[in-house]
């Protein structure tokens, strides 16, 4: 079966700001129809850190997020700067030591997996890294916009939090699974 | 530590298609500033279905999505219609029809999951749900904009393209961990 790529016609700006870039193609689908206004959010992407301590704990934040108006918790995570865009484990270095004062030599971080949001209606891309034996080697950066709680949580206890529901950003379950698997907290049973 | 909500001060609508909705907000941060310029994805949410088979197989779609420009793996997913919103497990029931041509008996359908998509950005919230015993018992829609290839993996088949970065959309990979590991596949070591 084909899965050709649509051919973009035109494309048009139609939000253009810092936080939120937005284009409306025209799009021609193959052996389908045109369609006139087909809205892509522009994004190069971002990246999250799954921190793990020494000692067995997973280093969570729990902030308010305004997009859904509620406390969630979460790994460290956030957009890639412009300079990063090579080097998308600065970013998670940058945001890990921003959010918590943690950090990891740079041999205890690993790709984790590569992933996109929203692959129908954004071009965004999400990289996740491990950061094993984390530290408090610093200090949380302190922002009003961005009032960050940290908490230390077992494995046993993560699981616990995606099978209630209150942890459950859909990117974030998804990293912690993987990451779970990867430190040896789940095995097949296949 | 307090994680009181922002007060919206005033709301715009900048952006009202069918697809994508957009707000503005002027928001007032609790002891902090106030944000000129809040973007919110207004989007009531959509709902996942992961299919399994009596024989012990993931029914997956493959199909180009224009956001990313790519062909994804995914299971069936969709909106809701508005006649949807008390029930989004019509909407599961929907999808899996429309995009596969199978359906399951209403008791072998179970809730698996209530995650947020986006909580910075978006108010989107997702439902997902488990459907035992899967069976073809008619056909997908064919519509020329949405061309999807069904096929049938085991889950240790599904497992390696996790990993290998095929099966890559963020919250089809948190739907697949957590119904594995509700079907047994997969068990914890502490």
């Amino acid at each position: 079966m084909q899965h050709q790529p649509w051919t973009t016609l035109s494309s048009q700006q139609v939000l253009d700001t810092p936080y939120l870039k937005i284009r409306r193609e025209q799009t021609a689908v193959p052996n389908g129809p045109i369609i006139d206004d087909y809205y892509i959010i522009e994004n190069f992407g971002w990246v999250g850190i799954v921190p793990f301590t020494e000692d067995g704990c997973f280093l969570l934040n729990r902030q308010y997020k305004h997009g859904i108006g509620l406390a969630v918790l979460e790994f460290p995570a956030g957009a890639i700067d412009p300079h990063e865009h090579e080097e998308p484990v600065l970013t998670a270095q940058r945001e890990l030591m921003e959010e918590t004062g943690y950090s990891a030599a740079p041999e205890d971080i690993e790709p984790l997996a590569h992933m996109y949001a929203n692959p129908t209606g954004a071009r965004t891309r999400i990289w996740w890294y491990l950061a094993r034996n984390v530290r408090k080697t610093g200090e949380q950066k302190i922002d009003p916009v961005e009032v960050i709680e940290n908490l230390l949580v077992t494995p046993k206890e993560l699981l616990q939090m995606i099978h209630e529901g209150s942890f459950a950003v859909q990117g974030q379950v998804a990293a912690a699974y993987m990451a779970m698997e990867r430190l040896g907290f789940l095995r097949t049973t296949f």
